[in-house]
Order: C-alpha cells, then structure tokens, then sequence
C-alpha cells in the first residue's frame, strides 16, 4: 500500500503528483488501483512515456488523461479552481519542446493559463525581440534551453519578469545531460535568474505557481 | 572607461551592481571615480571583503556605504521606492550567515523589507517548525544552506510560499565549494523550489524583487 | 574453477555472496554448477535480474530461491541461527523500493528481523514523524533515499539509533545514478550518519548485521 | 543570538557540537560567550586550528579545554557518563593521525574509550596482521586511510566488527582532496563497511557512540 | 583504404592491432579484405563481440582464429618468435575475467608465456598469500581488479617484481566505468605500481612485452 | 641549459614564446640569461605577474619590456613584419580585460592589429548591438567571457566573421575556474564558433595570426 | 509550425541547419514538410542515422539527398557560390571517420573544397610527414582525433595554417565520450590550436568556412 | 612512535620512504629523530620543499642530504649496491624539471644510473627525433609531461622500450592539476605505455627499479 500526501494541497498549495520514470509497470498499476479505488482526484503523473503507457493495465489505463508528446497524464481530471495570471513559455529549439510541454501540461493542470514562444534561439536575435512586448504580458517566464542556455541570460537582461529557468539535456558532447546548460544558467550575467533541475519543466511550472498563488492570495 | 548599463533600472527595474571579487583594486577605483564622476545614484557593491575595501583609494571609499559583515557598499544611498511585500531570510546554520547578509542587503537597497530566520537546520526540526506561522506571513523565501542543503526541501514541503533555495560552499570534503548543497536543492524532493548559484545571496535578492515588483504592478 | 572465499563466514561472519550484474550467464552457470556440486548452503545472490535468471540453465536455477522484486536469489537456504535485534528499513519514495528489498533480502537470508517502513519521504513530513515511535523500537535504521535524499538527515536529527544511509540512482538531471543523493547523505548535517554506496542494500544489511552480531556477542 | 539545539543530546544521545572552519572568529567569540553565560555543559568545537584559537578573546578562550593537535576544544567538561564498550582507530600512515586523533577526542568527550592502531597501512601487510588479535578486541573499528585506503577493505575482510571508513585528504594528484579514498572506501570488497565524509573523524565517533549506546539500551 | 603502420614491428617491437569498438561491421569487413589481400600476417583484434564477429562476412571471419572469452581475433597467426620471462596475471575476482583474458590472449599472440591466478580478491586475503611463492615465479605481474582495486596495493607490497595495474569497469555507484578502480591503482600506497586505462588488458600485455623484450636484448 | 624551438618561427610562423606560470625565478633568470647570450630577438613571455617579475635579477629584467596588467614581457623587440588585417577582442565585463590585454598585447607582439570592444555583455544587448558595425569592420573578432559566456553566442548569430572564444576563470559557485564559460562556448548555438582554453588570450591571438598570415600567403 | 532562421545566410553567411539527434521522426516531418511547403532550397540535416531515415515519412524523405557514412542530408541542393581556399581534413585513426565525413559533406554542402587525409595518428609518426608537403597546399586544417588527440599537437606544430580540432568519442575508459581528447587539444602545447565540440564536424566546417569566406571577401 | 616498514627492503627490494607533504614540522622532527636514533640507513623524503626543511630543528636536519630542486632528501646515505641498466628521463619543458629530478634523485638513491632529456616537448617535433638514438641506449624511458602529454605517445610509437609516463600539474585551465595529461597519457595511441600519478616521479624511479631488478635476477 503506497502512502500518499493527500493533506500537499491544503500544505502546500500544489496537489501530488506521480514521477513515473523509475517506477516499474507493476508499481505504476498498483498505484493508480489504489488512487482509483480511494476515488482520488486531480493527480498528476510526469515522464510516462508512451511504451510505459500502453504497458498499464487497460481497465486502469483508461482511468488517465494522457498525453504522449509531454508525456503526462492526468486522473480524475484538473483542479476547479482558476489561478490568475499568465505564464509565457520560451523555448531556444524545436528539441525543448517536450520539456516545454511537461511545463505547459502541468500549468494548465494547476489551474494557470500559460503561451509557449517556441524557437526564439539567440543564434537568430530577432525571434526574440520580435516578440519582447507579447512575452512581457506574461506575469512569470519559463525559459526552456540547451546547450549554452544563453536564451535565459538575454532574456533576463531584456524583462523585468521573475524568470524561470530550465535547462534541457539536448546536444551531443560537453551538452551530453544537460550540464552545461544547467550551469550556465545557474552563471547567468542577468540577474535574478532562478533555475530548476535538467528538464524539470514540471518544477518550473510548480515554481510558477507559487508566485501566482501568492500574488492571489495579498 | 567603463560602459555602465544605465538602462538597467528602467528596463528590468534591477539597477547596475559592481561584482568586486574579480576586480583589481586600481579597476575598482576607476570605476567609483567614473562613478562619482557621473553623480550616480543606487550602485551596489558585492563580495567587497574588507582587505579591498580598506585598499581603495580612501577619497573614493569615502563615497561608499560599506557594510563588512554582508561584503556590500552602495554608492550614492538606496532606491527611494518602496516594494511591496515581506521576504524571509532562513538559514540553516551559523556560517551561512554571510550570504543571508548579502541577500538581506541587497534587498534593503532594492527597497524590499526582510527578515532573518537563523539556525533553524533540520538536524533540530523543532526549529523550523516552532517559526512556521511566523515564516508563512511573508511573501517570498530565501533558503541559505549549505552541507546537505535539506532545509530547502523542508521548508518546501510545509509552505506554499515561493521559495528560492541558496547553496552556500560551507563545509568539508564532500561539501567543499557547495556543490552538494546546489545539487540537493535541485533535486530538491519538494515541488517548486527555485535555486541561484552557490553563495549567490544577491541573485536570490534580485528574484524576490522580480517576484515581488510583479505583485506590485498587477 | 572459481575460488570461493569459505571461510569468509567463520571469519567475519557474513557468508560469501555472488554479485551478478557484471557476470555472464555462463559464468553464472559455472558458478551454481559448483557451489552444488560442492553441497554448498546458504550462498546469497545480488542484482540478478529477471532476464538474466530466465536464461540460467533451469537444471540450476531450480537450486535457487529466487525473489524477483530485490533481485536476489539464495541457494542452499537461509542461515539456520537467528541474530537477535531488529532493524527498520525506512524508504522516502516508491522508486527506492527494490533497493529498499534487497535490504530486507539480506537481511532475513542472515537470519535478522526486519520491518519496512515506505513512503515516508520529507516533502510531507508528517509522514516520519507520525512513524517516530514505531522507528525508534529498532536497534538499526537502514534510510534508502535518492535525490536529495534529505531522508537521512532528518531521521538522524529524531533519533539516536545507529543510521546506515543508502542513496538510490532514482531520479533525472543532477539527480542521475545517485550521486547527489550519496553526497548529501555524506554531508548530513545530522551527527554520525554513516554510507554506503549508491543502490547498495546488501551493504548496509550486512552492516546492520555487524552491529547487531556485536551486539550478539557480548 | 545563536539558536542551539538544546535538546539534541536528549533527544538523540549525542551533545550539541560547533565546527569552527566556516566561522569567523568573531562569530566563534559570540558563540562562546552565549554559551558560558547560559552556563552550558559540554559542548565540542571542532576543527579549530591553532591560528583561530589564539585570535579568540583570551577571557572566553580561557573556557576552552583545547587539544591542538585535533583542533578540538571542549567547554564545559566532557559528559558524566560513560559508554560500555571499547573503539580502536586505525589508522594507514602518520599523515592520517590528526583525522584519527579528532575521532578519540570526540569518542572522549563521549565518554567512549578508544585506541590508537597506528601506521598499520597495507603496503606493509604484516603490521596489520600483527595486530589482529588486538583489534578484535574493540567493539566498533574505526579506520583512517588516504591515498588508495585500501586498508578499510583489508581490515573489513578479516573481522567481524563494525567498520567504519573514514578517507583522509591526504596524498597528491588523484588523491587531493580525498576523493579517491572516499570512492575506494564506498566502493569496498569487503562486505558491511560504511563510511563518512572525508576527514570527517568527528562523524565516525559520532557513529560509533550511536552504536555503542544501542548496545547499551538493550 | 586504410593506411596500416607496417613498420610498427620493426620500429616498436609490437604489432600492429585493431581497435574493433568504435567501428562498425563495414569498417571492418573492409580492413579485414584490405589485410587478407595483403597477406598480412599477425594482426591482433581486439574488443571484437560475438554479436559484431557473426555479422562479419563469412568469407572475411574465415580468415580469423576468434576467441570469444576475451572477445579478440588473430589473423594470420601469431608471430613466430618466442619472448623469454614469464607473466602472472591476477584477478580479484570473476568480473575480471574477461579483461584479464584479454591480457593472455594478447600475450600469447606476442609470443610470452603466462599464468592466470583468478579470484585472489583481498576481501579474502588468505587467497593471494597461499599463491604468494607462484606468482613470484613470474617475471612481470599484471593486477586486474574493479571496485576499490585495492589487490593492486596488497600485491605490490608483498613482492618486488614489477607490477602494472588494469582497472576494470565492475561494479555499480561510484565503482561505474572504473575510475575508482582507476584512481586506486595511481594514488596506490605502494611504490613503484603503473597503471593502464581502465579493461586494458591489452595494453597491460604490451607493456609486459616491452619489459621482458628489454631483457632479451641485453 | 635550455633547448629553444627556434626554428619555429620559420616553421610555423609564430616565434617562441615562455610561459612564466609554473616557473621559478631561478628557472626565468636562467631562460632570460641564455636568451640574451644568444642574442634572441622576439621572445614574448606571458603570466609574468608582478611579483614575479620584481624578483627577476635587475640586470635580465632590464632586458624585457614588461607590461603589467596582460602580465606579458617581450624581449629583443617585437616582430619587424607586419600582418595584415584587424582583429577586434570584444569582453563581455571588466574583470574579462586581462585576457582581453595579453590577447592584444601577443598581437602587436606578432604585428598584427587590434581594436578592444570592452563591456559589451548580454546583460544589457544594446551595448554590443550598438557596435556591431564597428566589429563587422575586423576581419577576425576573439571573444572574451566568463559565467554563462552567452556572449560568444550572441556574436556568432550576428555577424559572418572568424569567431574564436575564450572563456575566462571569473565568477564564483559554478563558474570557477571557468568551466561554465568553456562549455558554454563549446556548445554554443551559433556554428562555427571555435574556443581555446581558459584564460588563454595567448592562444586566440597566435589563432588569429594563423587566419590573418593565411590570407596574406594567398 | 516552426520558426527558421531563415535571415541566417544573409547575416553569418552560413545557412540554417536541422541538427536531427533530439528530435523525433514526428518533429523531423513535420520540419521537412514545412521546408518543402515553404519551397526551402539549401538545408542540411546532421546527426540523421539510418534507422531515422528510413522511419521518416517516405514521400517527405525523398526530397533529401542522404549519405549514411556522415548521418547527413541536404534538402533543395547545396549552395550554388563555391568558396575559394582548400581545407584539408586530417584523421588520427579508422574510428574518426564518420566525423571527418560529417565535416566534409558540411564542406561541400556549403561550397568549400575539401580533401580527407586519413589515418596519420601520431603512433606511427612517419604517416603525418609523409604527407606534410601535401597537407601544407590547404589553407585550413581540421583535424579529428580521439583518445590523447596527440595528432592536434603535432600538426600544430608542423605547419602554420589554421588548425581547428575536433575531439572523437571513441575510445573507452578514460576516452568514453571524447572528454580525454577535447581536455588533450584544448591544452596543446602548440600555439593557436583552436577547438569545436566532441563530434562536432559540422562545427568545424563551418568555422573553416567562416575563415575562408572572410578571406574571399578581402 | 611511528612504525617503519623496515622489512620493506627485504620484501620489495624498495626501501621505506617518507612522503612529507601532508606531514607537519612536528611528525617530521619525530620521524628523524627516532630513525637517527635507530640509526636507520637510506631512507628517502620527498616533496620536501624549502620551507619545511629549514623549519626542522637544525640538529635533525643535519643528518639529513637535501636536494632542493627536487625537493628530496636522504638520511643515511644511498643504498651501497648499484642496479644494472640505465633509464632516460625524458621532459616535454622546463616546468616538468622538478618532477624529473625527483625521479632522477629516487634513481640515484636507488642505485640506478640515469640520463636528462630535457625540453623535447612535440611542438617542435625535431627535438625529439634528433636525440633518439640516444634514448633507445637507455633500458628504461620515463617520460614526463603536463598539459596535452603528447610526448609519451610519440616517444611510444618511436621506441620498444618500456615507458613509464609521468603526467605533471603544469599549464592552466583545463591543464589545472594535471588530470588532463593524465587521461591523455592512459588514453594513449601507442600500446604499452604505462602511467604512475600526476607529479609522481618518486613513483616512476621505483617502476624503472622494479624493471631493472628483475633483469638483474635472471
């Protein structure tokens, strides 16, 4: 029998959530049994892959609102409750995306309304200023990049918004993980940067939450 | 002569500051005579150890306001704006205090008011948890620890506050130059918590303000 | 032919073992064809894998007990003679399972009893702390914990028992194959904490069983 | 004012310790007098080195029972009680000793007694050997070494005791900073041995006394 | 067309060899062509898996005498001559084998005679002291050992012979890829062991060779 | 007696140079002193820092042109030809500058030009964004960096010319050393961005020389 | 739909590029359909291996050009404009040949003429000046090598053209992943030796190009 | 009282030497004083630098023959036999020299007989060629070198005889601590080299004693 944090919302603000990764197929069906049974509501299950999914149980499978490209599910559908404010999603490449999505995903199961501003690379300066005046109608920043991650720098010297980092583990050699990138934000010449671990866009978008949550609540 | 970002303030509402730990004496006392020169205003000063700070040219040092505990100076007095909301400075032992002072200051200077919460490790829960009605009154929190870094995901787990976690390079062996600390607040088990590089009690500063100046202009 | 350590038993007083992840199923073959051969008793086997096991030459693998969830296999039972005192295997999350069974494996093959106590990670501290009196009627505390594994820490700050920590290799981005987790633990805050290697459940029950024959013997 | 956790030594057996290599002097002064002024009992400070105890105010150093070869000093007196059973420090070579000596003075402020087994590393395999009889004597192994600390696999591999490893700084190239020894020591052939932080003497006696005590509450 | 280095054997007194690993089944048929067209006569492979060697063109793998254990070929037979001394390869412990194999394949193809003294780990020092007297029979000793490698110091330290340590890449947590097994050997505690990379059993062999091909040209 | 590589001018087309680091004043004096019995012409010395240099026998010293802040030297002239084309050595901060100097200064050394576009980091983008046609006028831009080292990023994306990186040891917590900024470099978005070792404005300058000598031979 | 660079050649001169590894076959079409829609001429795909190739939708796959040896494709042709200059491309061993196909087929793609000198590693120093004449009529060099890199150092050291090396990940133990061989070329001991990415073929090509196209632009 | 390994000699045909660099002032007076007083002969200290050994009590101090440059010192005088062969030590540049004396001075201590190759570093690949006649007289090659360590690769694939590398910590950035030399040196492409730990020419003379001794044996 798995002990849940049923009381992390009312604690926290912020409902439990399933890490999928290192839990084997059996683990994933006792689990969500016992959510079922237990007639659980609002749970988020993070990095189910699609080969994971379809490994489940069907009878319980059929109890999860997945979906395959962030790669989350959710059972016993989102919570009611709407949080205000706006998060603007920014990514540096096409290979972000998932972990963009794994931040938009949990967003919207939050309650919180989020943009994705994809492919805004510094290698082609433009894309970012180009859209600098939509992205600072957003209250809270995610920025999702590789590589050298200089997105977050650029992008923190350009907005006054809080600014979430989140490093991706693309690229091949030095990149290989995530690392570099990691470190580079966590070196950021902007100030006020804030990062999350490698490819943590469901961190990120808890951190987001926080903020909003607490502008709710003065 | 140095080309200051002038426009800092106005476009990421953060003012320039002066890293000084790299900086050679004679660089530094170029930059407070075009400073002073420029009549500025609200410039702060980090890691400014009291072996630089005394072997600054004494005409120059007498523009500062230095404060030896914190390592910090400001030229030319503090913001006159207010900001609004309360921020919460936690550390988890005596030698973390330096980098919560660098963090307290550097918020004192943005116009944010802060409060320090001292040697409240988890080694003593009790600690923590006897100040967690008195902690969750304030907007934002600033977590400084180094070692194992476990106070992070303690206090993530028992506030909804957004939290911005401090790695400090306290400690021996394994915890030397703070490595162990940042990566335990990354991993951090509790969803949400932010973290900026090792020892980095002004970047903490400057996120709270992001969050805190976002409050404000809602 | 493979030289077995026989005398390990009489000499330190834990049985020999074989580890069997970086071993060919033919060097497996060869080994159980002689330990039977050789009317062998009480010979534990670590990390052998499901896979692994379905390809041993069933002739031979019918002389194992095997124990699919720890990996662990024991050929020619259990040791006869009881250890007297009781350890607690205390987990943070469900992904420490495995390493939390092959604890417990080893343990009951050497002759010691156990008590699994799951799910008790910090991020919902409430958790432990509602387990405290139940944890501290054992005379060993075995903490398996990935991540930030701030489980360790925080045990050891409620509790005088001798605490044996075990990192896991769960988790992603700086959490990948263990090392923050084994890095905190050795930089617990906590006093007289000690480790042993990443994922190694074995280690810390024979440890266990080291304190406890000591005890044993006086 | 500094907030001590008064009740550790209730609540897990083990007093309230300061380590001084973080602290400034200052702070360090502050401690001392807030102690003596609460009339405080046995407190240990560690790694306090000889340049740092003589800056101390020479009135509060005055209350200090320092020991400068382990750079440890005790305020107050050392506990009443003493704990049954005996603890012998091993160490690999001369450089290791100030570790070694760290760990008897803590197991003496403990009330722990203990012996030194002194250069009995194992390019001289006949030392240790030697001395075998003799350290089976004691009821808990604590064993220093740097370099390759092989000797914590030697020793683990001939008795049945308790072991623990504590790596030392000592060497050059691939040993600087103890790395090499800590992961040799982790990663130990010899079933059941744990290990500490580099040159953390202070945690091995530490553990040794959480051991001893259970012993003892049986 | 590949470019062998023909002169290798004149110039180094060692043949010359290919590294299977890294290239594909292409890459190979074509070298194994270009060389049988050439009549070449003593090439050493090495790193060649079954799964890479039964992809070969059958006609090609015709040309190669395989030995699976150690995963090498020869092609063209070994060399003729005989080198004087004798080699003693030693294993901690099964892991090691195939590495150690490949010592003594490579060996025999260089024309040097040895004997394998397996499972000799120091977790059961007994083991290598009854077979101290053979190995010192030998000429040259080569130590294959993973995990804490602590067979390479035991042995070095029992004998005068010269000793080269191949770290292997055994074992879990920090034992992974062998670099603590690696850095054991090079910060070893007794004088006079060298080290190769880690499973470079090959390697090993040619240094052996160099050494006793010294003493057959004084 | 010291062995020059004097051909190497003719052979390569960059003279020989000394690296003062990891000499002693004995060895420095000994190198000037035969040097100047041989009549060298163009030697350049780099990491010559004051103190050395004040410790050099006043007679040999005399010798050198010293220039303090790139801490380089150069003794029997620089080179009488002049080199074709331009090189701007652009620094993302103040504390970048000395790499930037002994990068200008082993230029003029090698009669090259150079141009020094000095704070232009992409904390504030309007700063390099101002200059970029004055840098498109260069025909090989060396960028210099620390922490993110987001500006070599920046410029690649922006222009077409030769871009060689040099990430520089400033900032602190992750980024010393310079580490972060080596990577960050490596892995940058914008292609073609090539990188020599931190701190090494020798080796950027002699890359330059490389590309500008090319195109002269033309 | 996704936001090219398409301003790219326009301003560095260098074409936009598709870097296939992180990306999914479902991201892969739908980026080559929107490039065929968009009537794209001139994008190359790097890191596409075959089993992606053939995965992707067949009717979108046929408007590439594919070569397997270098995992790249060229959409809508290569670059009508020829470069002027030569590069060579130098290659220490068998296993370093898919990067150098990788650098040469970015070569040719974006005009540059190019010649593969292949299989000169240092062991067999004959091979290298064997063809130094030859290797001296390019105006650009890159070499590729893995392991110690020790070909970057001695081709710096034999020729005064542009260098640019580019570290392999073959090799193992030490070598695993190319970190031994970009650490080995960042550090040679030959002056203006500058380094790509481990793997980076693509890198270096365009660097070269970025060379030479500056010299055309004289 | 310190426990020497005075069997040693017999043993290992090394004598006990005494490493002095994490030995205080104090344990070296100690260590003296009881072998003058056991009238102990030939013991070797290294890594004794200026400093210390004028620290020492004068009359200790005088029983000692000090040898700065290398940092050694011999009590009692060399040992009286003298073992046949000779070995090159072979240095890449000047900074390697205090290394190579080290070995050299171990060498004269240990009776071998041993010739300077100084200052061929493959940068000006001539130097070495030139003298290679002259090192293959030698049995035994040390090769010492920092940064890239390209020389024990090219002097491997010149030469049969046995090598024994020796990376330094020369150099700077990626060069720092000599890892990287060290890795290049194990990753090398000529077979049989083998490798002792960075800066350990102590290490390399006693390997090259080891070699020669048992050529002597036969």
């Amino acid at each position: 029998m798995i002990r849940f944090d049923h009381q992390r919302e009312e604690r926290i603000r912020l409902p439990e959530s399933v890490f999928c990764k290192d839990k084997s197929v059996e683990m994933l069906n006792e689990t969500i049994a016992e959510l079922v049974e237990g007639a659980a509501t609002g749970v988020l299950f993070t990095r189910l892959d699609r080969e994971k999914f379809v490994s489940l149980e069907s009878e319980l499978a059929a109890h999860l609102d997945y979906h395959e490209l962030s790669g989350t599910a959710i059972l016993g559908g989102a919570r009611g409750k709407r949080v205000p404010g706006k998060v603007a999603v920014i990514t540096a490449g096409t290979a972000d995306l998932p972990v963009a999505w794994e931040a938009q995903r949990t967003l919207q199961y939050l309650g919180v309304t989020s943009t994705l501003v994809a492919d805004v690379g510094v290698a082609g300066l433009w894309r970012i200023q180009e859209r600098l005046a939509e992205i600072n109608e957003h209250d809270v920043l995610i920025v999702v990049a590789g590589m050298d991650a200089a997105l977050a720098s650029v992008v923190g010297g350009l907005t006054s918004r809080p600014l979430i980092g989140v490093p991706t583990s693309t690229g091949y050699g030095v990149s290989t993980g995530g690392r570099t990138a990691l470190e580079s934000m966590l070196a950021s010449c902007s100030p006020g940067v804030v990062v999350v671990n490698i490819d943590n866009g469901y961190g990120a978008a808890c951190a987001a939450a926080r903020i909003l949550q607490g502008i709710q609540s003065e």
